[in-house]
């Protein structure tokens, strides 16, 4: 039975793997592990990885991993020890490995901090309500960082929470931060990515969706990562790029463009306004941005806008 | 004797190839020819390379280049048939070869396109003086794109002119489109690239520089990457982002993440503000651009804004 705080540790695996929960980490491990010639096989209770929500990225996700390792979709897996290895069960799925890495999540390390001497209400985690921008618990002078915040817990996130933390903790009174754009990036191959609102939180809004499939872009092709899906969602009304989900070749890249135009509420016509060179994988951001903004109403006829000759001349 | 239109041609190489030029595509060709186990040679007139103008970038990518095949700077090369191969003289530096490739550039085509006949006056390449923004040749009703401006010869950029000219060609009256902040890559390892305004065309602007020697980051290291340095200039007054030159590993994304900020004529404090995930080669840029941001007046505490409690708790 193995962590990621464990893995690392071993001198040599055997050559069978379960893998328990494709989340980011499950997913890594297993597609690096795959790679290192191990036979792995995954166990999740449902389809669900990388934090994808967007049922179409998902499913092109999932027909990349499935053909480096066997995933098995059911209820949770029971272990038993079996010969020289263990024997992992889920309903009728079976398989007996070398070990096991459990990649289902962890829990925060709250043990004797003494939060029950605070004075307040705990939930059922046994973690207390603070403000997300302040950090604040309540009117304490108590202020709240890092894994104790479950809800994202990203490492970018956790340093922005130490900063206002910190910051407050020394202010005369504390202060709300704007926090940025979500940003969430799984480094399997093609990366899948989550940035801004994702399909899922964008349930019920009026919003126009542009995609580009991998499979079918140029320097994708040409660089042998032929494999990927990438869908933007833009408000209908205002065209505001409100975010994306994607698996995609370079996709960390991709996803830091998206993150910077979502993060200054620029609209699908402002980044498509961008340069954008060639050969490159922009292009296929650059055709879905295309796609969606092609769905709104007033759509321009040029990505190019128009100006004032002598005007131009003179900054040129 | 060959050239980038017969290189590709060729059944075999000879194992000794002679470059003359390091453009954008010498410098691509020679790497790439090197990596394929020929011993090149490439000849240059001055050390000058990928467009690049900063020096203390010019200065890493040359020291890049320079492990994997020799440049010799010098007067310009001349050639002699010598027994099975060719023989490369520039001032005291001599080589035999199998191969020459010419990477020196193209001349725009335009023999036969009857520019004498439209009655203006043409410089001593032939071309006559068109609108950058328009594409228009004087009043005429005649617009010009692609290779037969020699200025900015980029696919991107030719697109755009074809776009341009034939909006123009069929409108009631010419109109002038802004154009794209400019964006040049060279495909080299690591990647070249110059965004918005290079070095050069600043100088003389009161600018503040931030830099990233991604020897020593931590994702460039990771990943066994870890050589390039990449500058950032700012505008001291505003803070806003004007240009950036780089050789860096992923510098074809680097480049457009930074082409989309110039675009959109963000500042650099407004790009601090994006989210970056970890461990990526934007954490790089990243401290690029807070050491930019260090020199400017009334540089801001936090890379995060401040903002209303209530209001932010209820957009959250």
């Amino acid at each position: 039975m193995l962590t990621t705080d464990t893995l690392f540790e071993q001198p040599t695996l055997g050559k069978r793997m379960a893998v328990l929960g494709l989340g980011a980490v499950g997913v890594e491990m297993a597609q690096a592990l795959a790679r290192l010639g191990i036979e792995v096989t995954a166990f999740v209770t449902r389809k669900a990885s990388a934090g994808l929500s967007d049922p179409q990225v998902l499913d092109t996700l999932w027909a990349q991993l499935e053909k480096e390792f066997t995933i098995h979709i059911g209820e949770r897996a029971t272990l038993a020890a079996h010969g020289d290895g263990v024997e992992v069960t889920s309903g009728s799925h079976r398989v007996v490995v070398d070990q096991v890495l459990v990649a289902s999540g962890r829990v925060p390390n709250i043990e004797g901090l003494g939060l029950e001497t605070l004075g307040v209400a705990l939930d059922e985690r046994g973690l207390p309500a603070f403000d997300r921008n302040s950090r604040q618990i309540g009117d304490l002078p108590v202020f709240i960082a890092g894994d104790i915040d479950p809800s994202h817990a990203l490492l970018h996130e956790a340093v922005d929470e130490g900063h206002i933390a910190g910051m407050n903790a020394f202010a005369n009174s504390p202060q709300a931060y704007c926090r940025r754009t979500a940003l969430a990036i799984t480094f399997c191959q093609p990366n899948a990515a989550v940035v801004g609102k994702s399909f899922k939180e964008l349930g019920g809004h009026d919003i126009v969706i542009g995609h580009i499939d991998f499979s079918r872009q140029g320097r994708a092709r040409v660089a042998q990562e032929d494999a990927g899906l990438l869908r933007v969602y833009a408000d209908r009304a205002s065209g505001q790029l409100m975010g994306a989900e994607m698996c995609a070749p370079a996709g960390e890249h991709l996803a830091h463009l998206l993150a910077l135009a979502i993060n200054n509420e620029l609209t699908v016509q402002q980044m498509l306004n961008m340069p954008i060179y060639h050969p490159v994988l922009e292009e296929g951001l650059r055709t879905a941005l295309r796609r969606a903004a092609g769905q709104l109403p007033n759509r321009a006829l040029s990505d190019l806008e128009v100006c004032d000759l002598d005007v131009q001349n003179v900054l040129d």
